[in-house]
Parts: C-alpha cells; structure tokens; sequence
C-alpha cells in the first residue's frame, strides 16, 4: 500500500481546473491502485496561517526546550509534516495567482520546511550547512494558467514562478522528482483554452496510468 | 509633496534585516525630503487574507453590480490599491523564505492585482487582452537571504523567487522600475555575513540619496 497526499490550493470551490485535474489523477490512480490511500489537505479552502515570529522560535528551538505554548504554535506544521513525511506521492492541484502559486499554497510550503524534520541544518558542516530529510518521494504539480507559454522553453517561462518555485523549495527537502502538466489560455476562453484543457486531462490520465503502473517500485526510479 | 508606501514583510518584528534596510532607507528619504508623506503597511505583523471564492467573484463583478457583501469582501483590497495609487515610490522590505516571498507578501500581491483598478482586461481587445492602470511608480526591493549567489547572473538565480517574481506582478499592473538591494549569507552568520550587511546598508543609503535627490523629476525617469 503506498500513500498519496492529494493537496488543492485553488480558492475555488467550482470553476477550479486545478481542482478537476488533481481528482482525475487520483480517480485514475485508484482505479489501478485501489488499495493505496489517499490523504487529502485542501490549503485553498483551508489556508494554513503565514509563519510569524512565535512560530520561528519555536520552530529554531530544539523539540526537548519546547514549552508548551511552543509546542501548539508549531502543531498545525506538525500535522503537515507528518502527511508528507507519510506520503511516497504528492499530486498537488496549483493554479497560478500573479505569476506563483497562491499566498494559502505559499503558507503551507513555510509550515512544511521544517529544521530537523524535512531539513538538516549544521553551521559547522564543510560545504552546504543543510541537507535534506525526505527521500523516495515524487511529487506531481497539476496548474492552470490564465496567459500561454509558461512552460519550459515557452515565450514568457521566466515570468512563471509556479512549478520552478515549487521544485526549488520541494528540492530543497529532498522531493526532487517532479512531474507536472498544466492547462494555458484560460483568460481566452477559446478554442485555444478548449484545446489546453483536453490535452491536460489527457496528460493528467496518462501521468497516473504511467506512475500507478510502475508503482511496484520506488516511485523516484520511474522514468 | 510625494507619497512613499513602506512595505514591511518580515515575520519578525525582532532582528529582522529587511525591517532595518528599509527603516534605514526611509530615514535618509526623510532627511533629504522631510515634506514627503509617508504611508505604513506592516504585511509581516498583520497579513492580508489569501483571497477566496467570494473575492475573486466581487472582484470580477462590474463596482456598480456589486451587492453590500461584495463590497465588504473587496474592502482591504480597496484601501491597499488607494494606498498603492496614491503612492509615488514603494519600499517594500521583503524578506527570502523558502526561495520565494513570505506568504504574508503573496496574500498581498493578490490583494492589489485588481481588474478594473490596476490592470485592465479586455477579451475582444487585439492582442493581449490587459493591460496596466497604474503608471509613474517606482519600486525598491529590500530583500534578505539565507544563503548566497541568489542576484542576477549569481550561481543560483535560478531559485531566487523573490525579486524577480515581485518584478513581474508589480510590472503587470504598471510599476516597471524597480531596484533592489539584498543581504546574502544570513544562515552562516559569519564575517560574510557582517561584510554583506555593511554593503547593503550603504548602498541602501545611496539609493535613498539618489532617488530623494533626482525627485524633481519623476521617479520612473531617475537613471
């Protein structure tokens, strides 16, 4: 049995393409696998609250120096750390809000890079004082993007700082497989959007095929 | 008379390095310009919502259809695009978490990416179907990080989030110059770290000085 964290960020309930692409994935996944689990965090519905200067205290405090007030600021960031470290796969719907994910999607990523729990950090280390904690974790971004030519190589990918945040900061924790597949041209709402939305949904189909089947093996070694 | 918006982003109200550059920066505007008004908007203490469902519905709803929730929804959105209209320079001090902004900035960001009052949005238009309301601003990044090599052409640029993420949603709405100034080696609190420090703080003293001193003419044409 393996774990799947599903995680929406969309503030919207209907109308979210985010939304429909991560339930397809997961509908996909457990017809081929259903006896994995599936974890469910909607931080667009949910939002996880910013981190504030309680919250790096005691975030920076060793867990045994933790007095009780420490330790229920840090107890939402605990849950999340828990699922993920739970998780071998995490398939996030992510639409893009001003050019990178949205403000609830960047709360949870601060709640879940933890030091001493998804990150090692030593000062006295040569080299890179930090390392990562996470291992054997893929991770699946689905997004939806009002412009075109976000992707890599696309006319405006600089100005995308969805998918290459996310892999920078997932990175980071040691999540460094990453697969994505998103829809374009939603603010045209043409043809073009019609044409973006049944070619992700395809995508999105054949990504879960594609890792379900292999999921006999670590999901990190899937081609 | 001009009106400077001063952004703070940091989560921390102790120690925090970009709360002290743009405190610095704004001190030496003053003492070049002690007539200038100068508008506070603290993002890191008290942070914005992420915007929901119900914002995103009154915010695409034409000012005279919106009902009297509606326009409750829209409020601090509202009071955060007077500020942003009203204001002919932006310091904005903005801390790096996580290879991108605080979630407080992002839930910002959202707030004043407004149709209809910074950016324009027109289906049938040729070409691109928006365009920016706001025009004559100009924006100081004053940014902090853990590590180094994040500025442009540095060895990891690539996962700087920061910068170049606020460049392009406030270029969307029409703020087209920015400059920055950034501390770098934060997490090795070693003498790198005091020498970027001192280099920030000086030239973040230039910047005040040459900003404040061509303000004669308008700030978007200072070279």
């Amino acid at each position: 049995m393996l774990s799947v964290l599903h995680i929406d960020a969309s503030a919207r309930r209907q109308r979210s393409h985010t939304r429909r692409l991560s339930a397809l994935f997961i509908r996909h996944w457990l017809a081929l696998r259903p006896q994995d689990e599936i974890v469910r965090r909607d931080v667009g519905l949910d939002p996880p609250p910013p981190i504030d200067e309680a919250w790096i205290a005691a975030a920076f405090t060793p867990p045994d120096r933790r007095t009780a007030d420490m330790q229920a600021k840090l107890a939402l960031s605990e849950e999340l750390v828990d699922e993920i470290e739970r998780a071998d796969l995490i398939v996030a719907g992510v639409p893009m809000y001003n050019f990178g994910m949205p403000a609830a999607m960047k709360a949870y990523v601060d709640q879940i890079v933890r030091v001493g729990r998804t990150f090692g950090f030593d000062r006295s280390r040569p080299g890179e004082p930090y390392w990562p904690l996470l291992q054997g974790k893929r991770l699946v971004i689905l997004s939806a993007r009002g412009d075109y030519g976000y992707a890599p190589g696309g006319r405006i990918a600089a100005m995308n700082h969805v998918e290459p945040h996310l892999a920078t900061a997932f990175g980071y924790i040691g999540i460094t497989e990453t697969d994505g597949v998103a829809i374009e041209y939603d603010e045209f709402s043409d043809a073009r959007l019609q044409e973006s939305i049944v070619r992700a949904e395809r995508d999105t189909e054949a990504l879960a095929t594609r890792l379900a089947r292999a999921a006999q093996k670590p999901l990190t070694q899937v081609a």
